[in-house]
């Protein structure tokens, strides 16, 4: 991957599509906690997310959402819609997208049964031990009822508990390019008075991406940068004028954290 | 609109996309505070929030993604880009979705001008008072900078204080139907085993949505059922079933809120 021309990284780059798959979301009864999970350590894992689809549990949405993402991106991850009950849709709709059959299997019930002995194995229960023919299970080390992995779309349970252990068992099987880093500047300016200094640093820097997020604090504008890029290095000398042109504009910047490997779990 | 027929209310239903521009909310930085917000409030207008898509600040990528919204759905409402930084693309970039000129807004300037007198109007801040030839602005009372509405795409700020002021500013105006109530139902019942009389329950309640939520608590699995719809006294009649069929399950159902006009605002 080259280090002075982001349109490489951009061709070469490791890429991921989450479809989050619930009415309820789209409702707004429920505020979504996996989106930000999964793009951090997607990063971490070297993986670029780059677009996120928030759909209801209608079949016929899901097979043409999981359709137009499969074939644009490296990996597609979906979370959501794959319980015991009527609503329950995901799996059957995947299967559906590969135009495979949706098959029970005796590896699910048997990690099922074995958890949870005492449950009866009802017919709904045995909707979350069926998957697409051919998909690898996920495990799930806190409910049982797996996930499962089928071409580049890995299918994830919507409880967010569930969801990050179901991540955590699977991470370390993406393959990911080299995971992106940032620097955050930060100054009470406002954006408006930043913005032709940024654009400059922006042009001399075109191996980086320079984002400015402002916000009001204490009924004050101003504005953090961020920047981000693979190479550290340069990272900091971008971070370094960054602060320089802010400390210049009147304010006086702090460097608010550093690489996104740093907010990872340890593996 | 039917209120026995769930489908003639997709058919009939007003709908909207909400496309959240932004590298931020991709790269797992910032996590998305609007989403929730629409949802509830454009519920509440009698609109329903079908699809969100999060995209990254690419012209290309916001060029198609509003196009295709916009032919689908009745109101496409886009919210980030739209700042002074050499990131902020998405004015020019819903101009050329259009294929129409982007133009400086005089009533813009004015409005901005107004605002912050002292403030000079540098080429940045210019960026910000430029809307597609058309465009109608949305009042902003935060920071002056407005938002648009060209034919049914509405350009709002990311910034959440901003982009909710900007959404009280229109919301009057989006042309809803019948608001969507909802009743929530939820007890100590693992959902599984609530499957089979919820099934059946959503056989006969074909004019509601029901919905199924696992929660772990204290260690203890349970599940809150949501039921969605236009008919009050419908609703009532269907929950009352679900915490009756809860309560045969050993459950201790509790109803934890009423309808989703009671979360909003008053106008």
């Amino acid at each position: 991957m080259s280090e002075t021309n982001p349109s490489d990284d951009a061709d070469t780059a490791v890429t991921a599509c989450v479809i989050v798959i619930g009415n309820e979301i789209l409702s707004g009864r429920t505020r979504d906690e996996n989106i930000q999970f999964l793009a951090e350590h997607l990063n971490d894992a070297g993986v670029r997310l780059r677009e996120v689809r928030v759909i209801p549990d209608v079949e016929a949405t899901i097979i043409d959402t999981v359709n137009a993402c499969r074939a644009t991106f490296d990996y597609v991850i979906t979370t959501g819609g794959i319980g015991p009950t009527h609503d329950d849709i995901t799996s059957a709709s995947v299967a559906k997208a590969f135009g495979v059959e949706l098959e029970v299997s005796d590896d699910a019930v048997a990690r099922m049964t074995a958890r949870f002995p005492a449950r009866k194995m009802n017919a709904a229960r045995l909707r979350m031990a069926h998957v697409p023919a051919g998909a690898v299970l996920i495990d799930n080390p806190i409910s049982a009822a797996p996930g499962f992995k089928i071409a580049n779309v890995l299918v994830l349970a919507g409880v967010p508990m569930i969801m990050r252990a179901m991540f955590d068992s699977l991470r370390h099987h993406l393959a990911g390019g080299a995971p992106m880093l940032s620097r955050t500047v930060t100054a009470f300016v406002a954006e408006g008075d930043a913005a032709p200094g940024l654009s400059a640093l922006q042009d001399r820097y075109g191996d980086l991406e320079l984002g400015s997020y402002p916000f009001m604090r204490q009924s004050r504008f101003g504005a953090s940068i961020v920047l981000r890029g693979t190479d550290a290095a340069r990272l900091d000398a971008a971070a370094a004028e960054v602060g320089a042109m802010l400390r210049a504009l009147g304010g006086d910047p702090i460097e608010e954290d550093a690489t996104a490997t740093q907010t990872a779990e340890q593996p």
